[in-house]
């Protein structure tokens, strides 16, 4: 099996870019509670350099992080992975949502949390932390952002 | 857009072994340490109804697993999802492990652990309860394992 070389670090970033804005980019969202691991599939928007996520209040995802503000999200394909520690901003419950989150969240996913009935919220998470691998040949410059601030 | 019905679960727990027994099985891995998520792509192999994972020991999934005993694991798209809630049972560093395992995974996967040098350890994991669902039409069903026994 032949592997390509790694990726250049801004090449990586621009992946990561349009892995984020893709037509409805699906993600895998790591929270916790205590020792307790959560984790399912939602559907994100990437508004203002913010992943925004919608899902009901009393879900599991939406305790965990109000309680913790910590999220661990994937992105992709797992041999051609995008990591995300994300902390958390603001939550708004959708009928108080800014246009820029409801109308950017319906514009940007296949799906309107305002029609959905029910009790959902936006949750605005703020990228911490974002590694980009494909093969063992890219682990050693996976970071891209740290604390924040993109490395490229 | 237009959605097939729902799989009767017999189907849907069928489609379960298939992702668990293709060709190269590859999971997210979240686990947990007070309040802090942490998730990553592994490779697994499906071994006498068990999950085998193979990472290095001094990983933050080893020592999460080693630590909480559980993980969450996620298989397939998410749009087409295998949810897992899985146990620690034995850990095997690479050079103590029964040949069940260590040619299990060789077999099963598409690399050796024991030819990679380093700490490895195989983490087998007993699931405890599988879901599966792709639509929302799905999530009424959607638990096809309780308790370590299947219910189809």
């Amino acid at each position: 099996m032949t592997h390509p070389g790694p990726r250049p670090p801004a090449d990586r970033k621009a992946d990561v870019l349009a892995k984020l804005t893709a037509a409805v980019p699906d993600v895998w969202v790591a929270t916790a509670a205590a020792d307790t691991p959560y984790l399912v599939p939602l559907t994100m928007a990437w508004l203002r350099e913010r992943i925004v996520l919608a899902t009901d209040a009393k879900s599991r995802t939406a305790a965990n992080l109000t309680a913790t503000g910590v999220a661990r999200i994937a992105l992709g394909a797992t041999r051609d992975v995008v990591m995300i520690d994300a902390v958390l901003g603001e939550t708004f419950p959708v009928a108080q949502a800014p246009a820029w989150v409801a109308e950017g969240y319906a514009n940007g996913t296949d799906w309107d949390p305002r029609q959905a009935g029910g009790t959902y919220v936006y949750l605005i998470l703020r990228p911490d932390r974002v590694q980009a691998w494909r093969e063992v040949n890219e682990i050693a410059d996976r970071t891209l952002m740290r604390n924040g601030t993109w490395l490229h």
